[in-house]
């Protein structure tokens, strides 16, 4: 059986965030999604809108998605690999090469963003939905 | 076996629709979601930040739901309740009393908002972060 890992706030839960989970799944049988806890984007200067225990109670609840772990601090992700006997480590293409550290102990793939939608552009929409709805 | 249905754009999904499904689960065995088409919310004047297809994605991911059907039209719940054999209509109390015309077809629920959260508070946090979050 494949594990397969990724890392991320997942704020404002959308079908990227969804599609992303999918895909892994196409990579192996068991899908682990590390949720970064508040404190933890605290610390990166970053503050989500949903509170961390939504974004995971929202994970949690679907069906392509076995298992949800907190993540807690930039180190944990060679410790993670691993405890959970990791085979796959997936970052969204953003992300590119950034971490290939990992390399000598999984594999790493950075899956390209299929959709032209982000909590970024979600935030923006809500903002100026005259620019976004109307053209 | 107990048939739940419930009806709504689920627009911007969140905890709050999340948490409506799992208690509609705690009322019967098989739960409908009946997902409002952008057609139908142009009717209403609406317009949903999320399009159709993408809510109906998310919401089919979860593990809660059995079943989604386009919502397309104010007149089709009656025939809806008959042909998916509905024994439990549910609406959030903010439509309360608002559905008790369906009384002769089957129980109706409306169901208390548990949380402090809803699309419209979500819209508005973002918005006006600065409001919203530090104080």
């Amino acid at each position: 059986m494949k594990t397969v890992i990724t890392y991320g706030t997942f704020d404002m839960f959308h079908v990227g965030h969804l599609r992303l989970f999918k895909r892994m799944r196409e990579l192996g049988e068991r899908v682990i999604v590390a949720v970064s806890t508040d404190e933890f984007n605290a610390l990166k200067g970053k503050q989500a809108v949903i509170p961390y225990e939504e974004r995971y109670e929202i994970i949690a609840a679907l069906k392509c998605v076995d298992l949800i772990i907190p993540e807690t601090c930039w180190e944990q992700k060679v410790i993670d690999i691993r405890e959970y006997d990791v085979d796959v480590f997936v970052m969204g293409s953003d992300w590119s090469g950034k971490f290939d550290f990992l390399l000598p102990y999984c594999r790493v793939v950075y899956l390209p963003r299929t959709l032209d939608i982000s909590t970024s552009s979600l935030k923006e929409s809500i903002r100026s939905p005259r620019v976004a709805f109307n053209v």
